[in-house]
């Protein structure tokens, strides 16, 4: 009897599974299924308007991609529903929202669908910055030990921000809830039936330390009397590790999905931490990038280091065995997207029609005859705030160079390369904290989709860059998890060497493309300093716009 | 017998010709053609492609703007031929052209006609840059006098270093040139048969002076000794005084459009500079600002102030009887322009479309919906460079405050924020140096045609902005110094009093909006003294673009 698992991926806009094939780890069927109610920035789905950096999500969407996409990917492959050993998810994490003790999110009850605070809030929901900033400041006032593993600041992205968000805008509400939850272990306990969370989200998102819990009482009182008990009346549910099985899925859910009740469900994962052994990377000096809308470098150590403005440092929190190091920025792919949405002429679109073909990949092949800094431009990619290493939603992007002369491609490139000077900066921040980053991995749509960006990537850190060959390698990742769980490997790292992918592509540095970006990186880095760290000039426009 | 005077008016896309009643300064008929050859960046006629920086002109241009216009304006108003009593021409100054002894361009001889340096160097031909550095820097190595009444800089729109760009690029082309002459001078050599030159022009734009002439020639020999007697060899022109006569209409002109022989012909003046008396400003105190494609700011006094980063001041220069103080900023409706052509989506345009309205006319309506700071966005006006008060076209443009809910509408409102910001920086500099302004008039196109902006700069200022009542404001003012010329009034100011056209409007500053806008002038301030003074990473992007 061959053995398969399943991976099933949430991303910020979509849910995807895959059915993989458990010795080799072969995709056999693939399905994605887009969230009705997308990303909410703008109202709820009743039509109350929302303020401005908001972003979330329904959660009715998240169930509804088991509907759409598991069935679906078990119909005509002549796999019996016995063969499916396992299923591993990943989620974007971050994401958590208010439920029940019985796990109903309090958007589904009537009574709370008009509160903007009962859905979940997304990853890059940023209306939590000023706290976020408060948790800093206070962390920092008390000596916080924990801090340092985030690199000293606390990003309004993570999830008690978010839940202090909550309370203080609806007391009510916070209230009401029975537990603030993790999109990503909601939907595991919806699988199996048992609320359990996992310690590497607790790890990245809410200050949970394998050896020493959470943060103590005290310290939340500091915050917010009202917080003191926080973790006991919010968050108390137990944490398991990373590779492990949560639970199995229920007879309910098995028998709407069609599989067999009773296979076993891994512990949630992040959808960009899933991606490591799906890359076939296992171990130390190895970064991955996950470059989707926006990016996740992950590396691996046996050493613990505090590395100032990564997003966190987690034991056992990507690979079992090894300190777990991530790092972000918040707009890539995003960053591009708005571009075309909102700086593109209509020439350009119909130009791309002309040549059938997308309108970024006929961007690109404009951009791709661009040599570097002939442009004359730079930019600073923080449309999005800074995620590393700056921790600093407040902050927004920059151009300069402009001329008369300037065209659209030259601008589109511009910000590819800023994005390629902010994954630089991370690098450059690990090594000089003593994390070795000596390969690098790109894995995601834009490394599949845009070689020049590819290129320019590896002109900008002077590394060869090696291209993941899993499509869909969050999805892989996870399925890796399922097999490891269900127990069909010893271990998560046995279970990669089976199944991962090997790289489909390298990209080598061009010397002279290296020669001159690194003099635009070098001035890349003295703006990233000055309005990074010297001249508030963007939170003082911001301030005056809010 | 009724009198009336034609103003000729050459901008930088078209010629005008307007004919005004000399008694009261009606405008009887207007007529306008555009420059077939528009302006030239990218290539000759003859296909050969031009380098970075280059806008040139065609002087056939200018010859068939005076068939196109006068005849049309005469055509069909019952006026004699006798009635029209004089003829005045203002042109944009800074566009000068090599030529022979008898006038021809060297372009127009079938052996020049591939030679970049043959054709008219338009005022924002930017090739001599680091010509105008040189002369800067020898100019204050001997410790030139005149240098200070040109703000301490010299720009590289000047006439004298796009000479020497002749020289150093094309030395048998110099060789062979007879004359190097202002496009304005050049016409009005056509119209009369009499070459002379305008002592402002010469003064704003070769340093000439009228008490101490030219610099010296041991200065120019400083530059490169072939240029030792330049002003002999190539500018021997004399200069006759603004508001006088050049002479005449010569016979075959006067055949060709129409009109009488010996119709008295005004010396030529600066486009910018003879909306002066047409805007009814006659004294000291009082600021006119042209707006168009970019922005002159010229100020009367009677004291002569030495004012760092001004463009020049020149004794009799703009009126007869005070110092004439000139200022500018090189982008400021090349802007709004180069915005809509190359950063806007096309559904703005079909949204315009729909609503029957020019496309910044569509914008501008978005744009007045934002409050003052709202968007979050400052700009630096510099895409251009910078003409006051830095004096340096080196410098390229910024933007920051961008996030992913930027919208077009924010970043061009906050294109024309920044030209404002830009203007009050001239205000405050003239009044550092104790030149008063107390009074702020607008002309051209932009203050006629966009209320939102004008509210802006009446906000920016914290001042009124009075609007110029004439929409042909140059060629109004090159018919009142006409009508001086020809001796129909004892002087410019008299004629003036009786031609001048009375304000149409005033926007009046709103405290909420001024009190933000105070705020926001000191960030762009900030960044301004950085970027243009402080770090010259601009400079170091644009080298390694060339």
């Amino acid at each position: 009897m061959a053995s398969y698992t399943i991976g099933l991926d949430y991303g910020t806009l979509s849910g995807r599974a895959v059915l993989i094939n458990a010795e080799n780890g072969a995709a056999v069927a693939s399905a994605v299924y887009e969230y009705p109610h997308a990303v909410m920035t703008e109202a709820l789905p009743d039509g109350t308007p929302l303020p401005a950096d908001y972003a979330l999500q329904h959660p009715q969407d998240y169930l509804d991609v088991l509907d759409h996409t598991i069935p679906a990917i078990l119909r005509e492959n002549g796999i019996s529903l016995r063969e499916v050993r396992g299923i591993g998810v990943d989620f974007t994490a971050s994401t958590a929202l208010p439920v029940k003790k019985n796990g109903t999110p309090l958007c589904f009850l009537p009574e709370w669908q008009g509160n903007r605070h009962a859905y979940a809030k997304l990853w890059k929901h940023h209306g939590a910055q000023h706290l976020a900033d408060e948790i800093t400041r206070i962390a920092l006032e008390r000596k916080e030990p924990w801090l340092a593993n985030y690199g000293g600041k606390v990003s309004s992205e993570w999830s008690i921000p978010k839940l202090w968000e909550v309370l203080r805008e609806a007391p009510d509400l916070y209230e009401c809830m029975d537990e603030w939850i993790e999109a990503g272990d909601w939907l595991v306990w919806q699988l199996t039936g048992k609320d359990t969370k996992s310690a590497s989200i607790a790890g990245y998102k809410s200050f949970y330390n394998k050896r020493t819990g959470y943060p103590a009482k005290n310290f939340f009182a500091a915050l917010d009397p009202r917080l003191e008990n926080v973790i006991a009346e919010k968050c108390a549910t137990p944490v398991s590790p990373l590779g492990t099985q949560a639970g199995t899925l229920n007879a309910a859910m098995a028998a709407r999905l069609g599989l067999a009740p009773g296979t076993p469900v891994a512990v949630a994962n992040i959808d960009a931490h899933v991606c490591v052994p799906a890359a076939g990377v296992t171990g130390p000096g190895q970064m991955l990038a996950i470059m989707g809308t926006s990016t996740c470098h992950i590396s691996v150590s046996h050493a613990e280091r505090q590395v100032p403005g990564m997003c966190g440092v987690v034991e056992d929190g990507v690979l079992p065995g090894y300190l777990g190091y991530e790092a972000g920025q918040s707009c890539v792919g995003d960053h591009f997207a708005w571009f075309c949405e909102h700086c593109l002429p209509g020439a350009y679109y119909e130009e791309a029609r002309k040549h059938g073909v997308h309108i970024q990949q006929y961007l690109t092949e404009l951009a791709d005859g661009l040599r570097p800094g002939q442009s004359g431009l730079l930019a600073l990619d923080w449309w999005n705030g800074n995620r590393s290493t700056l921790v600093d939603f407040d902050l927004t992007g920059l151009m300069l160079g402009m001329t008369l002369q300037t065209r659209p491609e030259e601008m589109y490139r511009a910000l590819i390369e800023a994005t390629a000077y902010g994954t630089r900066m991370i690098v450059e921040n690990y090594r000089a904290h003593g994390v070795a980053v000596d390969t690098f991995f790109a894995s995601g749509g834009i490394s599949q989709k845009n070689a020049m960006a590819m290129q320019i990537y590896a002109d900008v850190l002077n590394m060869p860059v090696h291209i993941v060959g899993a499509s869909q390698g969050p999805a892989l990742g996870s399925a890796i998890f399922a097999a490891a769980a269900a127990g069909l490997y010893p271990d998560v790292a046995r279970a990669a060497q089976a199944m991962a992918a090997a790289p489909v592509k390298v990209y080598q540095p061009i010397p002279e493309h290296a020669q001159v970006y690194e003099q635009l990186y070098r001035e890349y880095a003295a703006l990233y300093e000055h309005f990074g760290r010297e001249d508030d000039v963007m939170k003082r426009l911001k301030r005056l716009k809010n």
